[in-house]
């Protein structure tokens, strides 16, 4: 469908990551052979996106194991203590605990009899939760072409493209597939600061599929609405809890609350691996604080007094009230979300 | 009262202008000599703030007449059309319009008889023009001091402050006296994409102060308000029309949305060179579009693909029904704005 670039690489038993903060400059892939790189690339979100960095989590917890390689009956105990390392990296991150919990039980189900047994049925599992996901995320494009109507303009922010998931992403599924069709549409991204992964990946992926896309500053985005460029907002999502609350990007909410002024109907993309059933509601997720100097400085370039205090919180909480309705796999789910998002993913997936 | 940096020095005849593109690193002042000087300083942001340009923009002129010298029967017609130049420099902000027309009313209706006499009008009225900026901050900022109360958290967003006025600046105003004051608060700051004026100047600014001061991201404000940790904002604004509406640095729109939502107080100071009664409302103001690659870039830093589509609108219009009052140096001002804003600023200044 599209020319949409690779965020994790998986070959011969071999894990390579594009390294996303180097992008839009450089384009580099970088061997992943341990978990505790794999921890530090996460941490420094080489690979992030939520669904990205489960499928990465799963593949560098089959290269720690293979690299470890210890006797059957120590695998499962030496399995949990790689899984804790990885899940560790992102607490927010709901799919990392949601992979390595898949990986284990692919392992104690099947009761594996050797070491490369066991190994190989990790490897199996981490290339199936791959594989779904490319799954998912054709399917969140199928269900949310409809919204991408001729000439409609759609903002997006931050980075839940194919670099943040994998080969459509979520919430750009929906525009990769009418681009394909040849629906002709605008695509507004927010820059997303501190780490600008709206100008540095997003703009870079969509603009490289052949998009039309116009990038705009986070502030910029109610000027916009106000003209009335804007017919949609699509984002993606790092978690959304039992009762629809949204947990994604900090500037999520903002957004949330200029469609709710403007009447602009405000979207969210969400795979069944970030839809988290048992966190009742937002106020419950712990929000990532991130390092003072992201807001600072940006690549090393100061932009305030060297030793300001700051505030920043990696996520918001989007209230499920201002969301419209939530695209997924499954289908478009509306209001209210309580029973029917866990019906949605209910089934198998 | 303060520590507050000058933005504009004025001594012997001679202007010089605080450089702020190289805040916070660099404190450098720049002698203007030339209107072609200052002409560059206003569109390079150099100087900047509404009243701080029209104040420059007074001095500047007075700099370039003295240069010029015309024989007395030219000096109108030569001082027209270094007013015109002068003017050009930046479209949106009226209190050039509004310091040039005094100046040329300071020399037409005295009808001084020499060069030399002219010269020293013109310079009395620049002058005259910075002692009421440094009156009009200082009641603005009495005015608006029953606003800061004992533990309140204040948001502000670009630079209102002494670096875009003078003295004690127009938003900053009641900040610096409640500091001085004793009162306890916190000041959180947006940065202001694309040029980043909130965390290079009034980060800067309040921090040298001796302000609490937090320093955020434009997309954390809303989470900020979900928090409670903001009891107001207050901002400063480039142009108020005759309803009411408000002409001021982009984002500032969505700050009064997000208010409107957490009902919070949503607050402008405006000084009457800010106010445009002859233009009837926000719709009617042209906004100035700007270079893309400010958008593109973080102070030389390429942070997009480098030819994105961008938009880059410097201002955005809040409409008056979001603004809670006016802070002027004529007391509060509360909707309805139409006459309200008018008999406020229709005594003498």
């Amino acid at each position: 469908v599209s020319a949409a670039p690779e965020a994790i690489r998986w070959s011969g038993g071999r894990l390579a990551i594009l390294d996303q903060t180097r992008l839009p400059q450089t384009v580099r892939y970088e061997t992943i052979g341990t978990a505790d790189a794999l921890f530090e690339a996460i941490r420094a979100l080489k690979v992030r996106g939520a669904p990205a960095i489960g499928i990465a989590a799963a593949y560098g917890i089959v290269v720690e194991m293979q690299r470890r390689a210890p006797a059957i009956e120590d695998f499962s105990g030496t399995l949990a203590a790689v899984c804790a390392q990885i899940v560790s990296a992102r607490p927010t991150a709901v799919n990392l605990a949601w992979a390595a919990g898949r990986l284990r039980r692919a392992v104690t189900a099947t009761a594996a009899t050797t070491t490369d047994e066991a190994l190989r049925r990790l490897a199996r599992e981490a290339e199936a939760i791959h594989e779904e996901d490319r799954q998912i995320c054709r399917a969140i494009g199928e269900h949310g072409l409809p919204l991408i109507v001729r000439g409609c303009g759609v903002l997006t922010h931050c980075n839940a493209g194919a670099l943040a998931v994998s080969e459509l992403g979520t919430a750009t599924a929906p525009l990769y597939l009418a681009h394909a069709r040849g629906v002709p549409f605008r695509v507004y991204i927010d820059e997303t600061r501190p780490l600008l992964q709206g100008s540095r990946l997003t703009a870079w992926e969509l603009e490289r599929a052949g998009m039309d896309v116009t990038l705009i500053c986070d502030s910029a985005a109610a000027a916009m609405m106000a003209e009335g460029a804007i017919d949609l907002v699509l984002v993606g999502t790092d978690r959304v809890t039992a009762n629809g609350d949204v947990v994604n990007k900090i500037g999520t909410l903002a957004l949330a609350i200029l469609c709710r002024h403007y009447d602009i109907p405000f979207y969210v993309a969400c795979p069944a691996s970030t839809f988290d059933s048992t966190t009742p509601d937002g106020a419950s997720v712990a929000i990532e604080e991130r390092d003072a100097d992201e807001v600072r400085a940006f690549r090393g370039t100061q932009a305030a007094p060297a030793h300001v205090a700051v505030r920043n919180p990696a996520f918001d909480v989007t209230p499920a009230e201002l969301v419209t309705a939530i695209v997924t796999d499954r289908g478009i789910v509306h209001p209210p979300y309580r029973d029917r998002l866990a019906q949605a993913f209910s089934g198998p997936q």
